[in-house]
């Protein structure tokens, strides 16, 4: 019996991309440079993984995200000629845009719905402090923070999973991990969990740092279009 | 600047006597026992402490409250000669009395008000999976749940306060705990943060496991009656 759902949260509960740009452009819209804003937001993201594989590798210790964001963030700003132009109190604001991120239009309304029957948790690879924030923002209506941070380490390891489950006092087979992302979905499996793919085939757009997963790469318990379907499929109206 | 609140559960959130009093009659009003249901949450709460000294000590890693709850409650029913009138399934049952505890009358609606304007989470020595079931039964509006669970050791041991701080993305300075004890609010000033002493007269009711806080003990940076107080004085409406 499944007793709580956990989610990925970035490009699977809220647009990154587009919400990145957004508060970029936002940010130089009084300035004297010409800034791409969905480029930015595409070099930032391309940092991401490479970032968190110095901590899942062992080569760096635990470091939230928060951090990571920022220290790409000024690699972005180097890259872009862009170094002089900001300055550290502007970098920590835009280092922000991560918790002000919109959900897609199908998320808070789903969760709202899952909501009257389960326990959920974001399972991201954000901070708590992130997580929290971008609740507020958007309008989550989580139980509690799961995720890396409770683990001290980022997905796809099992420890994420695991831990994760363990903090809601739960045996992996009783939470379900929800995820756009068949490489989350595979991992959350072999720690134990029951797997839902929810297509988003929008997340990077025509952009160079990934493609998305149009479809399932293995009979995940629940295939679903959007949040409302994944409610009314786990019997929880929407 | 203030940007966070962390509160203190038991006894100043929720009203744990009265609350496993309730659970505990429930459980036993179709049998054929007589158990004084106020003594049973008075036994059951006297081990809370040593049970935690344990761990705050170094004889024994991390374990999470529920674990200890359910150890204690094993020595009640011992004590009080229920050890053949409960099974492990009923134990189970009752060891989520933790769960369900009422939040004092003042409580939600303080903490809505306060909700406007901070972020709010508890900092308990429950663990995040209590935290989240109690916040479902009780409707109270956290952002995240910080607290011993994070720090992987119990309050009041500084790393509890500093790690909730830092879970929150803050510095200790910008975070304020809030509790009816000022044993709590000590190491949390202690630990660099802000504090708050709330009266919560009724705790202990007229038991033997402790005596209420009726004044605090030290120039706390804001003394309140309850939670309502605590938001206007906070300027939060209320």
């Amino acid at each position: 019996m499944i007793e709580a759902l956990i989610f990925d949260v970035f490009g699977t509960v809220v647009d990154w991309r587009t919400g990145v740009a957004r508060e970029v452009e936002a940010f130089f819209a009084d300035s004297e440079h010409r800034v791409d804003s969905i480029a930015f937001a595409d070099s930032w993201r391309a940092k991401y993984q490479p970032s968190m594989e110095q901590i899942r590798s062992g080569r760096r210790g635990y470091t939230v995200l928060d951090v990571l964001h920022r220290e790409n963030l000024d690699a972005t700003l180097a890259e872009l000629g862009l170094d002089d132009a900001v300055d550290n109190e502007g970098r920590t604001r835009l280092n922000r845009a991560w918790e002000k991120l919109p959900p897609w239009p199908d998320a808070v309304s789903g969760l709202e719905a899952l909501h009257g029957r389960y326990l959920l948790a974001p399972c991201s690879n954000g901070s708590i402090a992130m997580m929290a924030r971008l609740a507020r923002s958007a309008g989550l209506p989580w139980d509690a923070i799961v995720g890396a941070d409770i683990a001290h380490d980022y997905k796809p390891q099992a420890a994420v999973y695991r831990a994760s489950a363990a903090a809601l006092g739960l045996a992996p087979e009783a939470v379900m991990m929800v995820a756009a992302h068949n490489f989350d979905l595979a991992a959350a499996r072999e720690a134990g969990l029951k797997t839902a793919f929810v297509s988003r085939p929008e997340e990077y757009g025509d952009g160079p740092v990934g493609k998305p997963d149009l479809a399932p790469s293995d009979d995940w318990e629940a295939v679903v279009p959007d949040f409302r379907a994944l409610a009314r499929q786990m019997g929880a109206g929407g």
